[in-house]
């Protein structure tokens, strides 16, 4: 039987501000050269036939992006939120609408990753887990110490992966150091695999008031084919949380497959400078659009219009878009989500 | 008898590109706060009457910049250059509108003075020496060892300042050091005093082309009152030479007086910082405009529209004007002449 992705659109991105805003969020923008993030995470499935046509859970603000950004996909379909609710309700409502037995795969829209059959390699091992009833989280080979993600814990080896022994949160770097050190952590991408009937059981088991609601607003929802919009009166009230914190954390059949893959969650400018190095120049600055510069080195320059001339910088970001002009280090770039800006827009 | 003030207004402004452009070069922006270095530079005259209405040499496209920041400046008169030709020759056509026992003090209208009490009092000084048919410069108290600027080295003393031992170019790092170690040596600050028929005998006596092409063109030139335009057919062709090397280089009678005034020519983004270092936040932050900053120190941050959001920066430059986008540490701003946009306008 197929896999069904499921991809989620959610997401404020402030912190690709100032090029990514409500109206135009990070999945939609072609910041990694070949198209968007958003068209290559459907494009990682095409003309594969172990995967069923994609489902796209994503606002209505957002519907019109995707549908152009999807192009040719037949038999996508699109869920529209009537407003973000987190990962929980969204994938619940997903799950609603598929076959109990069908194997769901639930996918980021605004990740990176460079080595697509390292990724489907994980996506078979993570659905034949999920067939046996586990919920299977893609545990994201580290590399470096990296205090902005979540850790999975490895525990007792299950075939194509292992079942998790503890989720970590955002650890200091001193923790991060001891993971890395020693081997038994990964990152927890925000990649999963369930069976649909095994995901709303799960959540029914330990968020009951969530799965109660996801499965009123598709009882109640409206069908346009292809597009399924959930009874707002029922979304909108259901308890805004992470699948990680509803369901993950809670369950007693929570697996992870190894993936070493290339990703990047593109989660700040510095993670983009990161993911393009391969595409900059010899002194490993990267530019978008009219920049000059002199003696840099490590720079990631985009602008939409008004040039950009840089001087004797190092692993500095200039982003220049929409009347913004934002500076950062690649080490300041986590703090984009703290500039009074970043949130309004 | 009164000191006329000379004030040049040459000069292309490529270093605070891309503020500063040929159509608005940096003696007319409001670079410091209070007033253009301009009208700073007339206003440290103003009132005083020991100084006559001052000689304003400037180029056409100018004129309509220098008439409204003079303001209302009874008796000032304007020399019209018909194309730049540095400094020598402006100097020599206003020493040729002034009496012959006129001294004048010539300044350059794109410096910052901190200390106008020092200045006056160094011009009295410099005035002194001129009546008694000395060549006299500006010699600035230099403070660290800067390789910017061209040196004076002092020689024998004189009544209120020194003979000229040697002129010499800008040295590299090593040779900067040991003259400020030696304390013999001052900056050479581009401002002079001379008795208007003594600087005339000299440029004859080691110009004699330039000395006489000048004459011509303000023998052939037009008065318009208080307006005057040197016959362009004799000003254009006069030889393009700096005042040090047509004629202070030359001299037997070459003279310095020390002036320590809190002098700067703003000669790049990294000078203007630091003239304005009391002007800034607690953390050495310098803007002007709409601008956030986050963890920066010693940054300065000037914009004439879009928003300026920084981050994580210590001693960087960002200058955001009519379409451009200018990124620099404070060491790079010397660079920015370099830049293929700073030539063109």
């Amino acid at each position: 039987m197929q896999i069904t992705p499921v991809i989620l659109c959610g997401g404020s991105g402030t912190r690709l501000w100032p090029l990514s805003r409500t109206a135009l969020p990070k999945p939609f923008l072609p910041l990694m050269g070949d198209g968007t993030l958003f068209e290559q995470t459907i494009r990682r499935f095409a003309g594969d036939t172990r995967f069923a046509p994609p489902l796209v859970v994503a606002g209505a603000i957002h519907m019109n992006l995707v549908i152009d950004q999807l192009g040719d996909a037949p038999g996508a379909r699109l869920v529209v939120e009537p407003e973000g609710r987190n990962t929980a309700p969204a994938i619940a409502v997903a799950a609603a609408l598929l076959p109990e037995d069908a194997v769901m795969l639930v996918c980021p829209s605004d990740h990176h990753i460079a080595d697509s059959a390292a990724f489907r390699a994980a996506a078979l091992a993570a659905a034949e887990l999920a067939r046996q009833d586990f919920l299977v989280s893609f545990g994201i080979a580290a590399d470096r110490p990296e205090t902005g993600y979540g850790y999975l814990r490895r525990g007792d080896p299950l075939p194509g992966g292992f079942a998790i022994r503890e989720f970590v949160e955002k650890p200091d770097l001193a923790r991060a150091t001891t993971y890395l050190d020693s081997g038994e952590y990964s990152w927890n991408g925000g990649i999963f695999a369930f069976r649909a009937g095994n995901f709303l059981a799960e959540l029914a088991m330990y968020r009951p008031d969530m799965a109660h609601l996801a499965a009123e607003s598709v009882a109640k929802g409206r069908s346009e084919d292809p597009v399924f919009h959930p009874a707002p009166e029922s979304f909108s009230v259901i308890a805004k949380e992470s699948v990680d914190y509803a369901v993950m954390e809670n369950t007693r059949r929570a697996a992870m497959v190894p993936a070493d893959m290339g990703w990047s969650d593109i989660g700040s400018w510095a993670a983009l400078a990161e993911a393009l190095a391969d595409k900059g120049d010899e002194a490993g600055n990267i530019r978008s659009g009219d920049v000059d510069l002199i003696g840099c080195h490590g720079v990631l320059a985009i602008s939409d219009g008004p040039r950009i001339s840089a001087i004797d910088l190092d692993d500095v970001c200039i982003i220049v878009s929409d009347g913004e002009v934002l500076v950062t280090t690649r080490k300041g770039a986590q703090a984009v989500g703290k500039l009074p800006r970043a949130v309004r827009q």
